[in-house]
């Protein structure tokens, strides 16, 4: 894990918005401090979807060196009430919603501490990731105090929820779905020997090259979960699964 | 709306180009002028639609600071006697075809100035966005002076029309759909009280989260045009419009 | 083709890894090293399509300057014995798996010098591009002599196939489909005069304007192979055809 602080400032960008808006995010951002790295996490998360955003973030914050600033924004309550937070954990920065989409992901890295952003930018009612949390970050980044952005407050808090083993097996719940089609659960260790799901059998493997053709598979993916997929092909699509799903593993009998 | 001025020099991309195509611009620009931002406004354009490409630079050219160069290119007429232009506006530069897609949003930042490309690059017939547009961009980040990039021309206009007003309501065109399958209007107030559009109901509103469920909402979107969106959904699945296509608002009766 | 060779470093990335994991890599690299230019060539390579991964590659690598970086990721192979390698032609840098990917493009540039990766870096079962490729991009960059890279090897070659001329026509085969829907044959030359394929006319232009309205077209595209396109369509769907397709190109009657 990096431990360097780089002197070029990093900012992470996640969002759910797609092409454009981004772009002005970083507009907002190089207006304000031009020697800058921005890294764009993904602009696909699932529309308001704060648990997949939230996982994305989570699985990717670690790769990045400490002074890190990660502007994250899935916001389905923009324009309420709901506060903006920058939260500080394990020498990185993040900005965003405070509707547990940081939560995770700051917890990966250390003991978060919050803040309520409670500066004044000039806002739209419906683009707060533009008008108040990009300016912020480039604030942070500019070398603005911590302590400084607002008071101490608790956030929203936010979790992927346990696998429950029972006599059916493990019921656990899909929390992602990448690129590939790959069902990402919350579930960090699999039992040895292998598994089924919907009467299908799970190949237990270490890496996708062990399973043969398009036989489904189970393994630990590189970021620490659980991960069904399918070998030159769509698990989502063969399994019929979605981010939210829940699902039974059970035991495959060694006979079979 | 940013003043200052950064040293270092800023290049957006905006394009219907997809991926590889954009990086390739992106090389002949770092091949030039290694000290550069690079920005990516948006590379999925609607193929050819020149109404959106320059929608979507409008939007977005205002939050980027004085100084920056903006690379546009949806250029269905590539190949043909369709000029190259270069623009200035408001201290902001524009490179790409002389067909619209660079006027609104420089015409937003000011009054624009306008010479043809006519110095001399090696081009290929079909991508004069790398060929062309992307050498000329990274000259002037150079320093190159505007005046020495061709004669002043009249460029090719392009608006996005008036909505307008009738007996049945107001009658206005979808100039874009984003991301989310909101509906951007040709339409920059919006009257008081709820609307409809193809019977369904509008609730006038200043924040999405206004609306409940999957109610469809009209509110001014943070662009400053009207968007028709609904709630967790596509406004343009549940609508079936496109850009392009002429709607008509009527006002909602109120004992509705 | 540029010959420059600038301070700043670039390293420019391609996989079939969609978001997210790409952002991984890059948190890898700017942990080591923070000044550098990250340039995405594309994610969206049609999942463990090497051979489409391969063409992008060598289509895009001569726009950039001499000491670019390149970081190739399509890697079904990913946690088998598959070999890292790092391949050095014509001033550039690639990095990538051994199954063929980095070939093409080298070759297009030079002659290539191959050394298999044997530096040890701690690595996860699945995703080798963040955890091996990225970091020795990262310490080539720094400035890592090539040598100490590891010993030589002869590399997994890859190839685009030749077209073969028959009495019917020319039997080619579709490499690479593009965002536009527009389909690359193994094909640098086209004869003059009209063709046609699956019984359809194609229209031989130099440029896409010269075809009118959908008319389907054939010509040579700005990476110097036979382009198969339909001006505001998609070829491939007209068609029905994807990468690794073989057609043949029947000439056509001139009296039709």
């Amino acid at each position: 894990m990096p431990t360097t602080f780089p002197q070029r400032k990093i900012i992470t960008l996640l969002t759910d918005f797609g092409s454009i808006y981004p772009s002005q995010m970083k507009g907002v951002i190089l207006s304000r401090l031009s020697d800058v790295a921005l890294v764009d996490i993904a602009h696909d998360i699932p529309a308001q979807n704060i648990r997949a955003g939230a996982f994305a973030l989570m699985t990717t914050v670690r790769y990045f060196p400490k002074g890190t600033i990660h502007l994250a924004v899935v916001d389905p309550g923009v324009g309420t009430k709901r506060r903006g937070i920058a939260v500080q954990s394990g020498g990185h920065v993040f900005v965003g919603p405070d509707n547990g989409l940081l939560i995770p992901a700051a917890r990966s890295l250390g003991v978060p501490k919050v803040r309520m952003i409670s500066q004044k930018f000039e806002a739209s009612f419906t683009f707060h990731g533009r008008d108040i949390f990009a300016p912020m970050a480039a604030t942070l980044a500019e070398g603005e105090s911590f302590e400084n952005i607002g008071p101490r407050v608790d956030p929203v808090e936010l979790d992927f929820g346990k696998p429950h083993h029972s006599d059916k097996g493990i019921e656990s719940r899909v929390i992602f779905v990448d690129h590939f089609g790959n069902l990402i659960l919350n579930l960090a260790e699999v039992p040895e020997g292998d598994l089924k799901l919907k009467d299908r059998h799970l190949k237990r493997v270490r890496t996708y090259a062990e399973a043969k053709g398009i036989e489904p598979l189970i393994t630990i993916g590189s970021h620490g979960f659980a991960e069904i997929a399918v070998n030159q092909g769509s698990a989502a699509d063969v399994f019929g699964l979605a981010p939210g799903d829940l699902i039974v593993l059970e035991r495959a009998n060694c006979s079979e």
